[in-house]
């Protein structure tokens, strides 16, 4: 395996769109994800003395709530210590040490609630939590130093070894929701054990493949053996985590099989049945993936923790094998689907992501006690559910993860997103050291300074979007959506300026939803209309073919605006008349989708009329 | 009362377009229902003899359906008689006399299943089952002269005004289900009995104004008392019966609260509440109205009853003031979305009639085993809940009432329908024919000859759609949708020629869910593309602004198809790609929407693109 990602250890971001973000993250979101699961009970619940009768029933994923937002705290930890977060993790990992059985198990639940039904029910997220607090420990452990919550999970995994491997004692062999999966990965990764990364392959091996040990069903991703799989099918989350974990063991075994399906799943979800905001799941039935071009707008399910799952899935690919292909849906996650999930202040969350509102829809039935779906319009400091706030501060904390890509045998450093920002590594024997400075993505501009890689060779992700870009400095040859560069000397540096002009996205035609629209994106950001800009009946403007568009910086918001020239239709009283096609012309004004419902309670557009 | 709307008795339907329905409706539907309400057990209902642990258990609405094909067939009778339904109907009338209680009650139901909650249950369709036996009464007794179905239904109706309206014994006041009302004015017209008409104004005075007595609900129209009532809300079905009789009963008192309350529930409708296809109650969430502007076309309900209802009301305000407006609608209705509720062969029947089908929208869930409700693809030989059979029946065998209107104070003949048909009656004491030949709708050229006229006034109604006309024979004036012409001699012809070329039409801003589209429309027909003629996706196909419209007839639908040049996008492999608009020109094929499902199971779409 010479190909790997550079981990968010190696590389801290100093500037910029995304320190900005980190900042909310540090001094804002991880307090607010705290106290709301503290309010619920989610922290009192490592005590294990909840009892029948006593509120704050614990869940069973509450174990894995909190160690997401653990795992965060040992990010946030790594580049700079935080005594008052650090002893919220050591009193937690004390009440795991506490409440751990002997043999090495710990799971709220299956121990307050129903510990006689532990390892009998596979959708009860046993595995998931232990996945998560796996995560969390090795977080913590590689952030601190301190190996006692490591420890506890190194023995709870080697428990679960035994029942699921060894004993297949278990009353089902795969998980009813992968997580663990890739935590076994970070732990083998971690300590070098590979009976942990053995114990990952194994889930992947046997899932779908033993129906005599469990009911193979397609809503986890069970329906056939992984390696036949070629759609991505079920929980949409579940299905990323699954996939990003495939991606994992394809890398470490170099498993033909794996990367066989891994490609296909990934140009199923990409060209069929992804949201142009990177959002994926586009039904609330199961939180899951439907069918290929099914992407309605306004009942989007399109989770936050989904649009995460499909990131993790890309950016491990490119440990598979290097495609700009792979960042391009990295950013697409990272400005547009995630970070819509997360209010501006950091601290509420949406946990889905609609493309569109349109609040007269919801009120239709009302009076006759219809119970339809819709996403909701504003952000929630918890839900009952909770995984996504959790999980949107540990990817914020750990973003510089999916920066830079190293190929250790062919000397290749891949800079997959931009980002200002300062990495250092060994690659080829030498001490590397590369800083990006930028404004990116409000500016197309992205300065590198390049330290020890002469004679090798830095690759440079050219977004698919960017029709032109220059790079200066330096000749480049562009290939897989990396721009090649023999780097010329120790001290080099390189000029890159892609074009973030605003551009007109279309759809397939297939995408029945999208018909006669067009979303507009500037760099890796899609843009949306707000009622509070706009007025009332979004899908009533038209966008000028010549839209002389006008980016205009937004200070409230903090974000770049874009004016076009637009047009509304005439209004008259009339429901249906002759057709006149009369039109007035307007100022249609776009704000970036991720900061949608920031303001008034309003409706949305992403996917507008074109004249 | 100087004004009434002539009846299907005083004219007959001689040929064209109507005449062909007529006797498919005469040879195969008034069969068809009749098998099947054989088969589902309702015409053995009537013997009253179901015991709690037989099979096919009487519905409480099953009185209705099957009176409602007993008027069907006095309809037809009327114009020929037919010694084997008639037999059928008198059967019926048999076992009504048999089962009859002695004070009058008739009720199937309400004898056999709950004897003891006669009158208790508002929304148990007790009232509604006897307004529909009445109606079918004053028909058959019409069309035969055999009066006794007539004589059980008025002691019948002498019961229910006891206990209704002289001893208000009953545990509620007003029906769950409004029709007995506009019986009940039937049954007057047709005895000469005024206390019929009393007690049917009495049903529409107490309506919303007793919550001492029943549960003020907009469910039922009892919201408020109905003179206040401003807009068409609750269930649509209900609604217009209860607004028909409104008109009745504005137009017998000459009530001018309920004429103010009539106009602006009618304004609502036809310019808030409607589809192009004059479907109205667009949510199958009770069946209802729902706010102004909200017609989505995939999930339209627009009942093939409700259609009939809107017709019966407008037809009905005619009576109140003559305005063109009303016979638009009731033309909208005919030649749309009542007609679309039958199949061409007059055997099967739409309930719901969609203005859109995306049939893989349906199977996006289907996985998780989510219960959407969308609107059936293919007409149903019968249903559990059947209203839309019988009153299809009924409605197309009693059509002529909806041709002419007579003022007998000013001697104004309306002519509000054009079909091939020939009417006589008096009119300011003479004995007046008038005849139409035409092929409309498939022309627009309609020759009408009218004898014993002289000095009278003939209006024919300007379909609002018809921007060009031309009247041949005489001189016209304009008013109120009319043109007025004053008859010169008793033997007078004129040719009214309507401009049918296709056309778009656009709504109102405000419906969002058809921005950005057109429907094309000729003559009074709304018009739609269907897969089999278009291939799949039909949301994409936009219809160029010139369209070079040919009309072509198809002979396998026997109606006018047209052509117009179109456009698809070109195919593409990207799910998302930068807009280029690239356009591949099509021919789009039109058919009348009353017409879609009638070959294969497929997509349709009524709101197309325009370029």
């Amino acid at each position: 395996m010479s190909i790997k990602n550079l981990s968010y250890k190696q590389t801290e971001i100093t500037g910029g769109f995304w320190r900005d973000r980190q900042e909310i993250n540090k001094n804002a979101t991880i307090y607010a994800v705290r106290d709301r699961f503290k309010e619920t009970g989610r922290f009192d619940a490592f005590k294990c003395d909840w009892e029948e009768g006593k509120p704050k029933k614990p869940h069973f994923f509450w174990d894995s709530d909190v160690a997401k937002w653990m795992e965060s705290v040992a990010y946030i930890t790594y580049h700079g210590r935080n005594a008052e977060l650090e002893k919220e993790v050591d009193d937690l990992v004390d009440l795991i040490e506490k409440n751990q059985d002997e043999n090495g198990y710990f799971n709220i639940y299956f121990t307050v609630v129903a510990p006689e039904d532990r390892f009998t029910v596979r959708d009860a997220h046993e595995l998931y939590c232990a996945g998560h607090l796996i995560e969390a420990a090795v977080a913590y452990y590689e952030a601190t130093g301190k190996d006692k919550f490591l420890n506890l999970m190194k023995k709870y995994a080697d428990y679960i070894e035994k029942v699921f491997k060894i004993e297949e004692s278990a009353e089902f062999l795969t998980p009813g929701h992968e997580e663990i999966e890739l935590a076994l990965v970070k732990l083998y990764r971690c300590t070098g054990e590979k009976r942990y990364l053995e114990l990952s392959k194994f889930f992947i091996d046997q899932r779908g493949a033993r129906p005599d040990k469990e009911e193979l069903m397609i809503y986890n991703q069970s329906h056939m053996p992984v390696r036949q799989q070629r759609t991505a099918e079920g929980h949409s989350v579940r299905a990323c985590y699954l996939y990003s974990c495939m991606a994992d063991i394809a890398a470490e075994y170099d498993d033909a099989e794996l990367k066989t399906a891994l490609d296909s799943i990934f140009e199923n979800i990409v060209n069929k049945r992804m949201y142009i905001t990177a959002g994926i799941g586009s039904s609330h039935h199961g939180e899951a993936f439907t069918i290929d071009y099914d992407l309605p707008n306004p009942n989007a399910y399109a989770e936050t923790c989904a649009a995460i799952s499909l990131a993790m899935f890309a950016g491990r690919m490119n440990a598979v094998s290097p495609h700009g292909r792979y960042g391009d849906i990295v950013e697409r996650v990272l400005y547009n689907g995630f970070l819509s999930g997360l209010s501006l202040d950091g601290r509420s969350f949406f946990y889905e992501n609609p493309l569109e509102i349109v609040r007269a829809d919801r009120t239709r039935n009302v009076s006759w006690g219809a119970k339809e779906h819709f996403p909701l319009t504003r952000r929630q400091a918890v839900f009952d559910c909770s995984c996504c706030p959790p999980n949107i501060t540990r990817f914020i904390a750990s973003i510089a993860d999916y920066i830079c890509t190293l190929d250790e045998d062919k000397n290749i450093l891949y800079l997959n997103q931009y980002m200002e920002s300062s990495s250092g590594f060994t690659l080829g024997g030498a001490e590397v050291e590369i800083s990006q400075k930028t404004d990116y993505p409000w500016d197309g501009r992205i300065e590198i300074a390049v330290k020890g890689m002469k004679n090798k060779t830095l690759a440079l992700r050219i977004p698919a979007w960017s029709d032109k870009y220059e790079i200066t400095g330096a000749e480049a040859k562009l290939t897989n959506g990396y721009a090649y560069i023999d780097v010329a000397s120790d001290d080099f540096s390189v000029t890159l300026q892609l074009d973030i002009s605003p551009f007109f996205i279309e759809s397939n035609p297939k995408v029945n939803a999208n018909a006669g629209r067009v979303a507009l994106q500037a760099g890796p950001i899609v843009y949306c209309l707000e009622e509070v800009d706009n007025g009332p009946n979004l899908r009533d403007i038209t966008i000028s073919t010549e839209p002389d568009f006008k980016t205009v910086w937004n200070d409230e918001l903090g974000v770049a605006a874009i004016e076009a020239k637009a047009f509304r239709t005439k209004p008259c009283e009339e429901l249906y008349k002759k057709a006149t096609f009369e039109k007035v012309e307007i100022t249609a004004k776009f704000i970036p989708y991720f900061a949608f419902a920031n303001r008034d309670d309003c409706d949305m557009l992403v996917w507008t009329r074109l004249q």
